[in-house]
């Protein structure tokens, strides 16, 4: 049903920007005759950053009513607040007094589902006990259930681009495709109010990945109030990598990181002005997110964490290992969550969404409530497991036994390294269980016709696996602190091992295995810990990560599912590695008929016409004549349609027989001839071309770099055929399942 | 003198890569045929980390001697350490127990000159008083004489390419241009060496542009380890980018910033490989210069800075204002230095180097050493001007009354604004003239034959003026703080404006102003905070500074002295805004002899020798015939000297009639006629064209992106002439004196 509705169109990048140019120059001429033109010109100029202000300050609004919203309807399904029902659980009780700081989430205002029940029905006994639990389950499910319903159905009958993450999509927008309405304002308003709706319902999804979407569908909106933008596709290219950092930005809270990642990740072009442009929108976004204040703590970052030990050489082994567990478990679910969407995209299971996004979200819904790091929503896991353990935290995680006898080093480090009590234990199976919960739920999650993000599900894996590790780490310190590894560094009563940081770690390793990010994944992780001191743990994990993770396999999970829909995309990062020609690759392949092409002069209008017709191409070479082919230039199909249909209708005596001129000069005609119809003036008498003897990892650089369409081939100045954008996609694809495997190092 | 011993050469990325990838196809070919290969592979992929970790490590570790040996050199000026001379003023002290924190700079060990000398002769009235200080004052001028002498000596006699800062000709090299020995060992040593002396004799010069040069030498050096690196010039320059992060990670102790400063400042090419390999060598060598820890306080950073309030919306006024003025300095300070610059070039000036560098030392050591803000040096004053002054803080522009009556507020905030005293009067009529001193002194010292770096002295003017309007704000709100402007925000008693984060603003907005650096230099700024806090008050700082400069010229210092010094630059960043064709800008030009080609068969060797003689060109191309003028392929001068070269030695019977045939099958050659010489080998059968039509700034993008050396220009398949770089920047550089003006918004 969705190939029907596609409609790709490629644009010529070099064209757009020498069209930009020429207003450029139009305007810079017209600016010195008059002072209104110069104001124009002013205003020309100043119009990209206001169109930056605008996005990231409309992005940053949109990220924030997300965020309210999502945590209002998160906690909708536990319960409800007494006081008015648009509070949510931790807003309800701030306007209580009676709660004091270690009951901060309990208050009488708050009542649970069997609460409220009790309180009407009067059934005392549903107060407490198993089938108050049971209730609240119930409910629990229910409303999961109405919300991902809700969303399915909306995406499905609004909006079908409005589902997944949108950056597999967004990086093809970026290369220079065309995909009409991907970001319309159909799409942003259902991305939003789905992208809502998906992450209260619990599915193990994040809103990242889709405010980088919602972040473009502003930036294309917006466009439109500005001519210069809306006339140019290259330009708003521009516009849209900025957005794609705006994304991030929000999602973060890291401006830097935003830009950082629109450069590593998605961005296919992205000129110096960008850069400086996206960093001025990030942080337009950035402090108008922190203006709504949706986390109610007015800090900018979605976690931040405050470590108070250093780390130690030592522990660089325990990192890497965190980084190849990433790096395996990128590969793994990539491969595992393309084959899931290759069987729902070939079996019957595609045909019934909406069935599936249900049972989905039944089973997730019913595994997780029992387990309270499941049940909680997937950044507020994260959250939990950076945390660094205080001497006040009641959290379950840090349920350590209060001891400053057992190693006798007296009370020292309020918060050293102690031994894990039963409560911790207690956590770190729930949290095992969670681990292999959330690996299995997200592969079949990812891909379903709902708005979801993959960085909160991957990094709460490896914070999950992080964290355990560093408590494992911790213990053996305590309990080991004499042998060899830890003598030196980690007394008895010293604070050695932070399970945060490991938690930490082990996040990004595991968003590097996914996505393949580097350095804006780290930078990230900077912004959010503010210090430099953390840098070389994380880039050590998630360099071994990606290592690892291409050694199984080139993609991350954006090209894989770039590959899967069958986008034509160009992949600027990876590298041409079989040796071909050009003449292998163009065609009209050695068993085509040959190539259409028009000449310069002595053609009629109806063999125009018949050749036009006849075939399917955009355009036709024109070349001096048909024995020498020699190549003149290159004319679109349309812009040949259109001048000969207007010739017919408005110039006199163009008929059928009339003869094409392409020429400067033609020779005059014969004296009962229809008059000529000239058509110098649509010719790009600038094509590009190359030669049938470069080889193919030139020409591939040559489509990349300049951001062609199609290129002509040529052999010692004679025109031999044409190469095109899906000539080369169809070839590497070709290419790509023979050629030899290079070390991943090389990346 | 210079122009003799520079020889420029341009390399061919579009080769050079391709010539790297065909390697890569060897090897990953072989690898799957023997384990030694496989081997030789997986050395040969890590062999990049490798090289990345070495030049990190070299370049931290150097960062980390000049520091220490600069530090040293610079307090030797003004005395000497008793217990050992090769203790530096603090590390003296340390050894010291007498001191107290208060006086912990001084200290009996230490002694100035006055001091040793009256030790020695006994002169008692030399201790204290007038001749003390003039003794001290003879001793700082000859110290600083005696440096700057063997620094210009020594640049002069063994590496005339040490001096300078270095940045404008790496930005060259970067662009794809050879000049030989300006990244050499011995260039290494001296720039090393003289850096040092530069620095501690007290010029207006920075160690952080020169840095960056060092940075790339070590890189050069190492590349020669490896035959990846060594042979190929393209993929040595993504090595060099790379060494420029490094240096200014270790200049400023900020690796993201540098490589971001990499990334648009200096790079022409940088994929993203080298975008996480920069940062890589970039982190490498933070941590080393970390572990050396130069400046005593394991801090990485140079400057670091803790700010304590917040800043008001309404600061954003005088943070503005800050911003102009760095535009109009960075502006003036380009006009003048380049002024300056050309009347050492053109006049006798530029014939006595050594001269000028003394007088210019002895200028600054006399007018420097009364002012102690001068005296000190540039790094140490920023440092100084950054600093929020804290209630114990000694230092002069803290010399506020202890107020606590005036305002009746009570004790209130320790760090509230005060009204200024005395001791604060007395530093801001210092630090003016300062101010003045600088701005002067900086314009002839930066272009004189010795290594010397823009950045700090750029910085210290800005951190100068930004520190004089914040001390101004400050006592403006503590006067007025009933006014419009302060009601509301700034009550009496609270700490609303901090002087040393306006001395922050204005250094970036005065090095933005100098450098044009944007984004990169708000990230320098922020790791240098670790806050996003104050991150726009620095970017509406640098965002103005940067339209205002540009609104006086387009050019940053760099770009400024890469022409004054006609370098082949290809600026990546400039618009090219004329509006020409190809064929205008093509050589041969309509007066001009035809251009000088092969023909495919028919020309005989001595014919070949002859057209290759009488011309200097490094390149033929070769035609299908004389009459048809179809282009075949081009064809190096080189490669056909040395072949004909070699066939007349080793081929039988190549004689001077002897026919030359670039075609694959060559008719039978008459009975009676010598062998041909076949040399289709050495035709590149794939140049890049052109054709005459092609509007010029389409051309000029085809030569930045694709990096091309030459391209040839044809007219319907036949060969109509070719066009250069060298012709591109001609023609660049003539129509960038008739070209309109665009408004500076515009970049």
């Amino acid at each position: 049903e969705w190939g029907h509705t596609r409609t790709f169109n490629t644009i010529d990048w070099v064209r757009e920007k020498s069209k930009d140019r020429d207003r450029h120059r139009e305007i810079a001429n017209k600016s010195r005759q008059s002072t209104v033109a110069l104001l124009h010109s002013v205003s020309d100029a100043f119009s990209g950053w206001l169109l930056m202000l605008l996005v990231g300050l409309m992005s940053g609004a949109l990220a924030g009513g997300i965020d309210i919203a999502a945590h209002w309807l998160t906690d909708m399904k536990e319960g409800l607040c007494l006081v008015g029902f648009w509070f949510n659980h931790e807003h309800c009780c701030w306007t209580s007094n009676e709660t004091t700081f270690q009951e901060r989430d309990r208050c009488p205002q708050w009542q649970s589902w069997a609460e409220i029940m009790t309180g009407t029905s009067e059934v005392l006994w549903l107060r407490g006990g198993a089938l108050a639990y049971f209730v609240n389950y119930l409910m629990f499910l229910v409303w999961a259930l109405l919300f991902a319903l809700l969303a399915v159905t909306l995406v499905r009958a609004f909006a079908p681009y409005a589902c997944g993450s949108g950056i597999p999509e967004i990086k093809t927008i970026l290369s220079g495709f065309i995909i009409r309405g991907y970001l319309g304002k159909w799409t942003l308003i259902i991305k939003t109010i789905t992208l809502v709706l998906a992450v209260s319902s619990g599915l193990s999804l994040g809103k990242e990945g889709p405010l980088v979407h919602v972040a473009c569908c502003c930036a294309n909106i917006l466009c439109h109030l500005f001519t210069k933008y809306r006339k140019n596709e290259a330009k708003r290219r521009e516009v849209l990598s900025a957005a794609a950092a705006v994304g991030v930005s929000v999602a973060f809270g890291a401006p830097i990181g935003g830009v950082l990642f629109s450069l590593e990740e998605v961005s296919y072009y992205f000129p110096l002005k960008t850069l400086w442009r996206s960093f001025f929108a990030a942080l337009v976004a950035a402090f108008t997110l922190r203006s709504i204040n949706p986390f109610g703590n007015s800090r900018l970052v979605l976690f931040y964490v405050e470590f108070h030990a250093p780390w130690h050489l030592v522990e660089l082994g325990p990192f890497i290992l965190l980084g190849i567990f990433g790096g395996l478990w990128g590969a793994l679910f990539i491969r595992a969550n393309i084959a899931w969407c290759r069987i729902r995209k070939s079996t019957r299971l595609g045909h019934y969404p909406v069935t599936e996004v249900l049972v989905v979200t039944a089973l997730t819904g019913m595994l997780a409530y029992p387990n309270s790091y499941t049940r909680m929503g997937g950044a507020e896991l994260i959250s939990e497991l950076f945390n660094d353990c205080s001497l006040l935290d009641s959290s379950q995680l840090c349920g350590y036994k209060q001891s400053n006898s057992t190693s006798g080093a007296g009370v020292g480090n309020g918060l050293a390294d102690r031994p894990a009590g039963v409560g911790l234990y207690a956590a770190l199976w729930q949290l095992a269980l969670a681990l292999v919960f959330k690996m299995m739920i997200t592969v079949i999650t990812f891909g379903m016709k709902v708005p979801s993000g993959l960085f909160i599900p991957s990094m709460a894996v490896g914070a999950i696996a992080g964290r355990l590790l560093g408590v494992g780490m911790e213990q053996l310190a305590y309990y080991n602190h004499d042998s060899a590894i830890f003598r030196g560094w980690c007394s008895p009563g010293a604070d050695c091992i932070t399970p945060g940081l490991y938690a930490m770690v082990g996040a990004a390793a595991c968003l590097g295995g996914v996505t393949r990010m580097t350095v804006s994944l780290v930078v990230i992780m900077f912004e959010l810990t503010g210090g430099l001191e953390y840098i070389v743990p994380l880039m050590a994990a998630t360099m071994t990560s990606k290592w690892v993770a291409d050694a199984f396999g080139r993609e991350g999970i954006y090209e894989a599912h770039i590959r899967l829909n069958g986008y034509p995309f160009l992949e600027p990062k990876e590298e041409f590695q079989h040796s071909s020609l050009t003449a292998d690759v163009m065609r009209p392949r050695r068993s085509d008929p040959p190539l259409a092409v028009l000449t310069q002069e002595g053609m009629t209008v109806e063999e125009v016409e018949a050749l036009v017709e006849s075939t399917h191409y955009s355009g036709f070479p024109v070349v001096v004549s048909q024995d020498s082919h020699r190549l003149v230039g290159f004319v679109l199909r349309r812009d040949l349609l259109i001048s000969i249909d207007n010739a017919r209708k408005r110039q006199e005596g163009v008929v059928g027989a009339s003869q094409v001129v392409f020429t400067e000069h033609s020779p005059a005609p014969a004296d009962d001839a229809p008059p000529p119809l000239r058509l110098r003036g649509i010719v790009d008498l600038s094509p590009f071309t190359v030669t049938d003897h470069t080889p193919m990892d030139i020409t591939v650089d040559i489509f990349r770099k300049l951001g062609l369409r199609q290129c002509l081939v040529t052999h010692n100045g004679k025109l031999l055929g044409i190469i095109t954008k899906k000539d080369i996609l169809k070839h590497m694809a070709n290419d790509c399942q023979q050629r030899p495997r290079l070390h991943p190092l090389q990346l």
